[in-house]
């Protein structure tokens, strides 16, 4: 069972998973990060110690590195436990990255978007757990039982095709989002006035599939609409293009 | 003030403004539909009559066209109250296409996706108002806000942009999450795993502009990631192209 756990890194992730992880009666030993005031104030948080890379203990039951994708092989070669097991928190990178570091290694990543001024509530956040073997497996399920709801196993390959789904699902639709913005400010207009239909849409596929909940000119063929719109964004060629790319896609995915 | 109200049509935005205004104390006289059937279901939910577009009376104080575009025109010319008020509600179709109607001719857009199966609070469903004069105007206003607290005075021009910028932030969001759908059944993994974090990316855009909400791989212009995406998607051509085209307009939006 984890019952001690020190944090590399003390970034977005690192700040909600610390703060949950000490509610749920889990010791937080000790933050270690580049940015001794950043490793400072969570360490105050959560009541542990904040350290340099090289003052890290090397008896805690998990070592979480919650750092960007590219630090995480650097810093992998030291983060040596005695035990413990090694975990990232990444959605593109594999666990083998880790195999420097221990027998014990696997990836405990939380599928949201994190940022420190905005209080997440983690029970609902899906965990993705992944470990080199069952017991580090077991040990991992568990530590994330105890903070969320939608804890699943999921291999490395897998990992990554749900990190390129989210990009499809969540940084392409915030840019459709952001051009709706851009649209509706150059018109005298808010986003507010889109805000409902976007929570739906966005809730409506919980209980209809995508491909069934789709509405609008592009899947109706609806060829006046379509040639309004395309007129009405001459003077954004770039948005114009994509809204021709999407329009077609939309048309040649329902075919 | 608007006492009574004659419905063209009996779809998904007849069904859920007709009850709508029905539980507001408005008084339906009838419903017209080409398919008789929609037109008693509907009527008999609301104490309407359904009738044939023969059989409409000319003294309802307001005629709600809610059918389809391309049929608004085709039917403006047989909707001829005495002094009612004629409005239709489509988010592309200009006013003047019901100048054959009446001198007093309007727009009542509830911006939202409707499906009859599902109900909505159209409290918080933003109602697009347009009249040719002012005091029909005032009359629309006072009618929409017995049904919703969010009553917005659009003009035609305004509206086709606003249904072009609707577009983009649910038809082509929706199509984001349709990939999405797709390349996670392709690794046996459900949509589910990304509700949190669809709902999340909905929902933040309330409080941070869609441009500053931005994440991912494209904004942090992390090739090694993007070049992976790109990987993945070698079997699905028209996603791997349309990755690249997004992935660039997001990096070219926020040069």
């Amino acid at each position: 069972m984890i019952r001690s756990v020190s944090f590399i890194g003390a970034g977005n992730v690192a700040w909600h998973l610390a703060k949950a992880l000490k509610q749920a009666g889990i010791n937080i030993v000790e933050i270690c990060s580049q940015h001794l005031q950043s490793a400072q104030e969570l360490a105050t948080q959560v009541n542990a110690k904040a350290v340099t890379l090289n003052e890290l203990n090397n008896k805690s039951d998990l070592y979480i590195i919650a750092i960007a994708d590219d630090a995480i092989v650097k810093v992998a070669g030291q983060v040596k436990p005695k035990n413990g097991i090694v975990v990232h928190t990444s959605g593109s990178i594999g666990i083998d990255t880790l195999k420097i570091c221990s027998n014990n290694i696997g990836v405990f990543y939380p599928l949201q978007t994190f940022s420190k001024q905005k209080n997440i509530d983690l029970k609902s956040v899906p965990f993705c757990i992944e470990g080199n073997n069952s017991s580090t497996e077991k040990s991992l399920i568990e530590l994330a039982s105890k903070i969320s709801n939608n804890v699943n196993l999921i291999n490395s390959n897998q990992r990554k095709q749900l990190h390129l789904a989210a990009v499809f699902a969540c940084n392409f639709s915030n840019h459709c989002y952001q051009i709706a913005d851009e649209l509706l400010n150059s018109s005298g207009l808010k986003l507010d006035l889109l805000f409902p239909l976007i929570k739906e849409t966005a809730s409506k596929i919980e209980t209809v599939a995508p491909k069934n909940a789709q509405t609008g000119p592009a899947i109706r063929h609806d060829e006046k609409v379509i040639q309004e719109h395309i007129n009405l964004l001459k003077d954004h060629p770039d948005y114009q293009n994509l809204y021709k790319f999407v329009t077609q896609s939309i048309q040649k995915s329902h075919e």
